[in-house]
Formats: C-alpha cells, sequence, structure tokens
C-alpha cells in the first residue's frame, strides 16, 4: 500500500487537521468527539444541515460545510459510521432555534446512529427532521444496507436543502424539499479498479485486468454484475439506462446530470462518459438543464464513476443555482 | 489498460467535447484546429490572456478559462504540445484590441509552436506578449525541457494575471504582473504510480511496490531520486524544502500554499500533506495566508502531489482574491 499518510491509524484526524488549516475561513474542525461546523456557527433563525458517515468519500461531507449547504458534517473512521456522541455535538452546533435537518445516507450504521443522536438532542429541546437518501439503484438489498444504498445522489439533497433553508424554509419545508430531490434522484456505479482501506493495508476486493464491476458501491460493496472492460459509450449506457428507467423520465423533462468520479479518475475521462451520458438523455427527449463533473462522493482511490440524474423543476434548479460557499461546492 | 475512454485516439475530442457541453455557460469548444474560448468571446478593452500545452493535465488549461482567467485555452494530443496552427486561432479569438499575453510552461515544444503562432499573429497586427513559467525546482533539465519545467505554478500566474487584466492593466503591466508570479512561485512533486498514455496503452515507467519517485515532472519524466515509501510528514518535507529554499523565504513572509494531486490520489491525502507542508512552513516563521488543495494540474490518473509555494504580498493576494469563474477554479 502506497499512501501520502503518516500513521494509517489517524488517516481521518491528519486529513480533517489539513482540511481545518486550509479552509479556515469556512469551517472549524473540532476534535473530540470529530466534527465540522461551520465558521461563524449556525446562522440565527435559519433551520440547521447535519449530514455525516464513513470517511474516504471526501469531499463528502465535510467538503460541504458553508453557507448555502451544510452547518455540520460528521465524519466517521473510514468507511465505518460515525458514533451518536460524534453526532450530537454537530445537531447542537447546527441549532440556531429553528430546529435541525439530519441528512443520513441509507446504510444501516449510520441509520442506527443518527437515529440514537436524534433522540438525545430531542431530549435536550432541539427539533429534529430527518431524511434518508437512497439514489443507487444497482442493488435492492446489500452486505450494508436494508433497501437502496445512498451515493453521489447525497450531494444534490444537501445542495438544495442548504438552499431552501437560506430561503427561510421552515423545518418542516426544508425537510420536504429535501424529501422531493430525494424521490427524483437516481444514481449507479462502476469500479475499474479496487480501493484499499488505509488501516487495512489491502484492496478491498479483486478485479481482473479486464474486468469492470457494474452497480458498485461507494465502499466497493458489490454491484450487479462483473463484466469484461468496455468502450466508454457502452458503459455509460449501462449506469445511465437503469437510472432513467426507474426514474421513468419521459420525453420533454429536464434534468441534472452528475458524472462523479471515484476518487482515482481523471477528470477528461469523467467528461468523455459526461458526453456518452448526455447524448443518451438527448436521444430519449430529455434535457440536460444542469450539469457537475467531479469528484465528489468518492471511494478513496478507487477508479470509476457514477451518473447521478435529478429531475428538476423550476423550483428545485432555482435552488440549485442559489449561492453557495463551501470547500468542495461554490458559485 | 482500463479507462473511461471510447477510442483512445479520440480521447482529447471526447473529453472536451464533454467539457463543453457540461460548461456552455463558461466555454466555448471548437474542433477545427481545436482550440477552447471564452463563451461570449474576449471583453472589449480588456488584454486576452492564451495558454494551452499537452492534455493529459485537466483540469488545465481549458478548464481555466472564463472570467477572470484565460481567454483562450489550446490543448494538444496527451502530453504533447499543440501545433502553431491551433495556437494563432486562439489568440486570435482572445484579442479584443488592448492585445494577448501567451502563458507558456518551459517545455521546448510549447516554447516553439507558441513562438511561431506568435510570430504569425503578430504578423496579423496582433500585439502579444508572453510569459515563461517555470516553477519546478527539482530538475536543472529534463527530457523534455531547457531549464526548469512549468508545473503547477502555471495556475497561479493564469489566476493572477487574469485578474490584472480585469482590472484593467494594459499588456506591459498585466505581463510584469505575471513574470513577478513567475519570479515568486516554486514547485515540487511526488510520483506513487506512473500513468498511462491512452494511445500507448501501457505506463510510461515502472515503480517498486515500495518505492516512490521524487521531484517528477508532469510528465512522468524523471525526477531527483527514487527513495522508499515514507511517511507523509517525511515525503511533505523532501518536496517543501527544496521549494521554500530556492525561493529563499525568509521568517516573517507569508505565502500561498499550494497542494496539487497528480489525478489519481484521493482528495484527503492532500490534505495530510498540505497540513505537513504548513507546518514546517511555519516552523520557518512564514505564514500561510492563502490556501488551494485538489486536482488542479495532472499527470492522468497518477498518483502522487505537488507542493507549490507563492510568495504573496498585498498586490497578488487581492489579485488572488478577486472573483474567477471558470470550470475548474471558480469564487
Amino acid at each position: 500500500m502506497k499512501k501520502l499518510l503518516d500513521d494509517p491509524a489517524d488517516a481521518v484526524v491528519d486529513s480533517l487537521t489539513g482540511f481545518g488549516l486550509a479552509h479556515a475561513d469556512v469551517v472549524e474542525v473540532h476534535a473530540d468527539p470529530v466534527h465540522v461546523t461551520r465558521a461563524g456557527g449556525p446562522v440565527a433563525g435559519k433551520v440547521g444541515l447535519v449530514s455525516g458517515g464513513g470517511s474516504g468519500h471526501e469531499p463528502l461531507h465535510a467538503g460541504f460545510v458553508g453557507d448555502g449547504m451544510l452547518d455540520a458534517a460528521v465524519p466517521g473512521a473510514v468507511f465505518t459510521s460515525p458514533t451518536p456522541d460524534q453526532i450530537l455535538p454537530a445537531i447542537q452546533a447546527a441549532d440556531a432555534g429553528a430546529g435541525v435537518l439530519t441528512i443520513v445516507k441509507n446504510y444501516t450504521g449510520d441509520v442506527l446512529n443518527f437515529e440514537t443522536a436524534v433522540e438525545l438532542a430531542e431530549a435536550e429541546g432541539v427539533e429534529v427532521a430527518s431524511v434518508l437518501v437512497n439514489d443507487d439503484v444497482a442493488v435492492e438489498d446489500s452486505l450494508y444496507t436494508a433497501g437502496r444504498r445512498g451515493v453521489a445522489g447525497t450531494v444534490l439533497v444537501e445542495k438544495i436543502a442548504g438552499a431552501a433553508a437560506v430561503r427561510g424554509d421552515d423545518l418542516a419545508g426544508v425537510a420536504a424539499v429535501a424529501e422531493r430531490v430525494v424521490a427524483n434522484v437516481r444514481s449507479m456505479g462502476v469500479a475499474l479498479t479496487a480501493c484499499t482501506v488505509p488501516h487495512v493495508g489491502r484492496p478491498s476486493f479483486d478485479l481482473g485486468e479486464d474486468e469492470v464491476e457494474i452497480g458498485i458501491g461507494i465502499h466497493g460493496e458489490p454491484g450487479r454484475h462483473r463484466v469484461a472492460m468496455a468502450p466508454a459509450a457502452e458503459i455509460a449506457r449501462s449506469l445511465l439506462d437503469p437510472v432513467a428507467d426507474d426514474l421513468g423520465l419521459a420525453d420533454g423533462e429536464r434534468v441534472l446530470l452528475l458524472v462523479n468520479g471515484m476518487g482515482g479518475t481523471p477528470l477528461s475521462e469523467l467528461y468523455v462518459v459526461y458526453g456518452r451520458a448526455r447524448r443518451l438523455l438527448t436521444e430519449r427527449g430529455v434535457t440536460v438543464s444542469r450539469s457537475l463533473v467531479g469528484n465528489y462522493v468518492t471511494s478513496l482511490e478507487m477508479q470509476g464513476a457514477s451518473v447521478t440524474v435529478l429531475r428538476l423543476d423550476d423550483e428545485l434548479q432555482e435552488l440549485w443555482d442559489a449561492p453557495v460557499r463551501t470547500a468542495a461546492l461554490h458559485w
């Protein structure tokens, strides 16, 4: 294993320390328990947004803390849910009196630990609503989940709900917007290589020199099937078709298209996949009116990509366009 | 070779096609000859900025075309200089009557082809100035260069010169600002793995399971020496010390610190290196007042990173902070 780390056991903390120093104008990193909050604290009167999950998916979630998106993020160990005692102070820090929305990817550990933390926060008088992200169409149940997994669509939920909170929606309103994004977003990914968890030290699975895994999860958990390496146009089709079919996209609709890198894939290849996926949407009579291409929800150094489609309407598009100022998303 | 590509021979054009579709609000991609211009054309009365070079370093340079940075970019084949007939229309497109500055990384092919294009542009009445970026302290001469190579510092030159042009500086003024950045920026990189040029199909060099190459160039050309894999703190020192020494950084100075990923390294590891490099600067009494961490000047899917330091003064910092709106840099 070759990684730019010191003690692999300290990988998450060392990375967060650098992250906090690099973005001190946007975030504050807390060490004990580990969580990340918006610099300057919560915005008075605004609904607070909190997300979190295992590390190894950077920039998710800490990279999305800041104006217009999350108020706090809770990074667990690599590919491991954060604990309730980490999540609780993040919820408390995000509360400015208008309540807090937690955005949770659908993994059993995340769901349970967020539930426990929410109960503790409610016992202390914080009003909390929760939304579960489950955009991955690849598998119904998996190693880590009951139901579909939450993957790259999470970024879109966090951005759009964040804008609704800035707009002044109350807790029920922000939760409703988040639920509407969840209902209209689907994803599917492919892995070209495995990734290596630092404290494990060896790849989490094996893929042959000429094999790819279609429907991979963001922890390297199995997908739908392994196939021989194929041209980008074919791979894009094997990701886009299930997504568009599951969404029931119809001629004349418009969408946001996100092509997300798994961490080790060059940006140039993500744009190739984007071009192919976009052409397939065009062939379906679907207009891509917003786009995002890059590494947003990663699996360490895994090579691969995922395709995410969000059905847009005027309101969701306006909330997507609203200003955002975080380490990883900024306009 | 597993890459998300269709015909490897079309890798650059296919990627640019996707890029142009994803960022049609910011750029226009031209096919024959291949070049990228700012959407909406040049800004009347503003000095135009043009850069270019071999592809494979994305988002450099096309990702930096837009408001506040480049007016045009010229992508060559992978790791291959663009030709004069590509560069000429980019210079012409960037000219709004106030002249054009070309920003060229110091590689023999780039220098020669830009020189030829500049002569042709001047013959057609365009006033052109040029600046050569040579920030890599690792080697004096190399496979592709006489003198030092131009690497990640190029992004800082493009951003700051771009802001000077928006401010209204004339051609000599913008060129002087760019030269001042070049005089005050140094870089050095490390490779953990090699990368594979699509139309070649095999890695450009071999690195042992436990070896890294210190002082690597952005094309995988050799560096200073190969050493055993070491902790991030040691690697950060072997990059930062030569950079700081060459700059002659003194106690009390302030700098911009860029930790740049080579394409295949997770963001989490880049933040570890950032934290270590920053601590070394602090130990020297140097203040890091601006930071950039991410994949900006890459080598396809190479794993590794480079450390770049730019000595700042009030003016350079103000130009760095000025608004920018490109595909890859946006604030």
